[in-house]
Parts: structure tokens; C-alpha cells; sequence
């Protein structure tokens, strides 16, 4: 069956992720916590205090069971079951100049004959390496391409538009992808789809060792790590208020701790902090916006 | 206009709670920012790193306007017009021995004749010290019974009720006092439930120099700084997710800056904290529930 295919093959890109990330790391590790409750069952992978990482969540799950009412209001089907399998993964770094990351994958499946894939990939830096944020870009445009040309200028706009605080007029970062309800069809078959969202989630933590391994050991001031505090108050805003996988936790009562994993460790909110102009800080806050074509 | 002079009492008692905090706390000031729109107007007059006080917010807002489609829906009413007043409040403190505190008082008037007040008062300690915890409770129930003594036994299950996060089954503090849509009536008529409000805001400031005379020099450590933290973090979960208040500011695009000075300063999430079993901080979870009898 397609979804427990899809499981398995995620399931094992989950450890590929926490051991990629382990390598770049050099001393963090992860632990890794299996649950099962009646709906499925999982593995939260955590890894807290590494030497550059400070806080990684990798969660793989594997769920079935009714579809309930909420569902179909949220998803606009009619069902008697449901399947899904997903990895969702978010990397906070000590270094102010390491970005934060997130990746999400998954798979679902509707017992009337209704199936689709989603996920994304986005990048959040507190400050801005115009020269990475295009190799990130193009990292993931090549991933796309590989696949489907059309994919990448789509879903770049997609992640624009999902990626957004509307409270703030800011993005949450530099954007990347974000697709969701992508059904199996001819053009994009099912095997298609499950090895473009296995080759986007294989590509995350090769993606970020890089990015560690460039930033992780630079100096920085006290002033910039206040600044990262205060842009990942920006984080936590846009996970408890808009993100929609967070949302669902929470209504569906999931396990909370892995959910909000997804929150950075240190956090700080000033009343109206202005950087100041024409600086760094400036900057980053000038191109938090949609539209920018990074390549 | 009863909107008109509500409004009028609350802006001064705006200015004594801020001129009472000040003197508390020796050496913060309050900025007063000024703010007018097509709506209405208000003073948003916030206090940052005082030698007590870490961050608090105490606002002031009168606005009227058309009476939309949302507010309908989300009030059940019907009405062309509406005019609102209030005063809300947060104030947080560096030292882990001074609780978070937050109150609210506000007016609503449609023009088809419905008009109400709201509000509450509660206390968030990260350590609870039984005897303030009483003396808190104490404080706010002498007030309610004044004007009548059904108000505080209702209030106080409605408090419990509200400040509330399902998500971790816990309360978000020992609570107080929470109330909405009590309409003027023979019983509790205009003039009573604006005295009643009135006190309420005025007594709040009183309630809150007491705890910082009391708590704002003990000395800490650090572990119990990061303790503060950790139940700071509940906080902008609740405010984030749940917070009537916060929400109806987001949504009808106020202020954010006013809206999110309610957010601590320094906040921490750690995966999986769990504090040790016997411990002041086990013991301060232990007794985040409903029903706590605490007079």
C-alpha cells in the first residue's frame, strides 16, 4: 500500500537526517523517543545543546483512523478513513549568523480514492548572506528541476504567500517552497512525487551542514545574538498563530512536546525595536518581504 | 454618554496606575505613546527595564465605528454602530519572585441599545508563595464583595475557565477574576459596574507595589531564572493562542506594537523540562489546576 511505502522510505530518511546532522554537528546528539497510541505511532528525534546546534526537532509519524467531522470542513472531502505519514523537521543554531530551517514532508491518504502530497522547505536567517540565500535557493530549485520545471516558480510563490506574518507585513524569512494537496496524476505520478518529497527531505540536512559548517564557529556580539532572540520571537509568533501543522496538533491534541519542538530555546521581545537604519539588521528587515527573486 | 465619561475615568486611572508602578519600583518610567485613528484614539504607555519591573504595558483605548459582519458573528448581536473603552495591562518582572500580573477593564455599547462590562485580574507567579496567593485572592474578592459577594464565587470558576491552556492542561497561573457581557441591569446597574471596574483597575497597581516591595530584591539563582523563563514560555502560548484579546487585535490589524507589549522580555522552551519530583518548581505545576480554593 502507498502509505505505509511512503512511511517506511521516510521513516529511514529521518535517521539519514539525524545522522547527517550529527556528522556536521561534532558533539550534539539526538534522542530519539518512539511513541504509539491508538492512531499510529512515531519517532521524535531531539537534539538539544549540540555544539552549534541548539535546538533540532526531526519527527517522523505514521497515522490512520476516521475521518472526522473537522477534517472534512478543513480538508473539503468526504471519507470514512484517513492515512497519513509525514518527516517535519526544524533546526535552531546558537550562531546568530547560522540560519534557522525547516523541512516538512508528507503524505495522505482518503479511503475514497483521494490522496496527495505536501511539505516544504523554508530558510530563516537573522542575517542575511545574499551569497547563501541564493545557493539555497538554487539547492532547492534543483531538487525541483530534477522532477518538474514547473515545480520550483510555483511553490516558491506558494511558500511567499504560507511563510507570512500578516500581523508584522514581514516574511518569516527568506521563503524556499511550500506545495500542498499535490494529487498523484499522470504528469506527476505517485512515484514521482514520493521521490521528489524523499530527495527534498535527503537534501535538508546537506543543506544545513553547509550552512553550519561556513557560520557555526563565527565570532559574534551580544548585540546579535539579542537581535536572533528577537527574530525568533517572530518564529514562535508565526508557528502559534499561522502554522497550520501546529494548529492541527493542537486541535487534534498530539503529543504537545513534539510539537513544540518546533520553538527556539532562548527567545526576546522588545517594545518597538528599531534597528538601526542602514544596518545589517536594517537590512534583513527591508527584504523580509514577498516577491524577491533570490535566483 | 455613559461611553464618554467610562472612558474619562478609566484614562485617569491609566495615569495612576503608571505614576503607582513608578514609584514601586524606583527608578522605571513610563514612554507615553499617543496614538489616533479613524476609530478612535488611545495611550499606549509602556515601562522597560526598571530596577523591578522587566516590561510592563499598560494601555488605554476609546474607539467607535461601524459594527462589521465579524463582530456580529463573533458577539451575536446586531447593530449599525459600536463604542468601546478600556484599560489593559501586563506587567512583567525581572526577579523570578514576583509573579507576571494582568488586568483589564472594559465598556461595550451598541447602538441598539446593548452595552456591557468585562475584564479580570490574574496572577501568574513562577513560584507560588501560598500566603500571597491568599492575600491576592483576599484583595480581589474584598473588592468584588463590596459591590456584591455573588461576584467574586462566579468570577473566580469563569477565571479559572479562561486563563487556561488545554494544550497543557494546565492554568496559566492561580488566577482571579474573569467576566464579559455583564449588562447594566436593576441589580447591577451602570453606576455600580463602573465603580466596581474602577476599583478593580485601581487596586491593581496597590496589589502589584506590594509584590515587588516584598519579592523585588530576594536574590535568585540561576536555575531559577531559567525557571522563569521556561513559565514565561507558557504565557506567550496562551496570549498567542487562546487570548480573546489578543486575538480581536490581530485580527482587526491594531496596533501590533500595543498588542504584543503584553509578551515578556526573555523567554525560554526547553523539550521535555521536567522539574525535580519534590521540588518548589514541581510544586508550582502541581498546583496549576482549576477549583483551588484559595479563600
Amino acid at each position: 500500500m502507498n502509505v505505509t511505502r511512503t512511511a517506511e522510505i521516510y521513516k529511514g530518511i529521518q535517521q539519514t537526517i539525524c545522522r547527517t546532522l550529527e556528522t556536521a554537528d561534532g558533539s550534539g546528539k539526538f534522542t530519539e523517543s518512539e511513541w504509539e497510541k491508538e492512531v499510529g505511532s512515531g519517532v521524535t528525534c531531539v537534539m538539544q545543546n549540540g555544539s552549534i546546534i541548539e535546538k533540532a526537532g526531526v519527527n517522523f509519524s505514521s497515522v490512520r483512523g476516521i475521518f472526522k467531522d473537522n477534517m472534512a470542513k478543513l480538508l473539503g472531502e468526504d471519507a470514512s478513513t484517513f492515512a497519513a505519514t509525514g518527516i517535519s523537521s526544524i533546526i535552531h543554531s546558537g550562531n546568530p549568523f547560522v540560519p534557522t530551517i525547516h523541512m516538512n514532508v508528507r503524505y495522505f491518504s482518503l479511503d475514497n480514492g483521494s490522496s496527495w502530497f505536501g511539505g516544504g522547505i523554508d530558510l530563516t536567517p537573522a542575517y542575511i548572506n545574499l551569497e547563501e540565500a541564493r545557493e539555497f535557493h538554487q539547492a532547492v530549485k534543483d531538487v525541483c528541476d530534477h522532477y518538474d520545471t514547473t515545480f520550483y516558480p510555483e511553490w516558491k510563490t506558494w511558500a511567499d504567500d504560507y511563510f507570512y506574518l500578516p500581523h508584522r507585513h514581514e516574511t518569516r524569512g527568506i521563503g524556499g517552497i511550500f506545495f500542498d494537496r499535490i494529487q498523484p496524476s499522470n504528469e506527476n505520478d505517485f512515484e514521482k512525487l514520493l521521490n521528489f518529497t524523499s530527495d527534498l527531505a535527503r537534501i535538508y540536512p546537506v543543506i544545513y551542514s553547509r550552512l553550519m559548517k561556513d557560520n557555526g564557529h563565527k565570532p559574534y556580539t551580544e548585540a546579535q545574538k539579542k537581535w536572533q532572540k528577537i527574530r525568533r520571537g517572530r518564529y514562535v509568533e508565526f508557528n502559534l498563530i499561522h502554522d497550520r501543522g501546529t494548529k492541527f496538533g493542537l486541535e487534534s491534541e498530539g503529543n504537545i512536546e513534539s510539537i513544540l519542538v518546533s520553538l527556539p530555546s532562548e527567545v526576546e521581545w522588545v517594545y518597538q525595536y528599531q534597528p538601526q537604519p542602514g544596518s545589517p539588521e536594517a537590512q534583513v528587515q527591508e527584504m523580509l518581504k514577498k516577491g524577491i527573486a533570490w535566483v
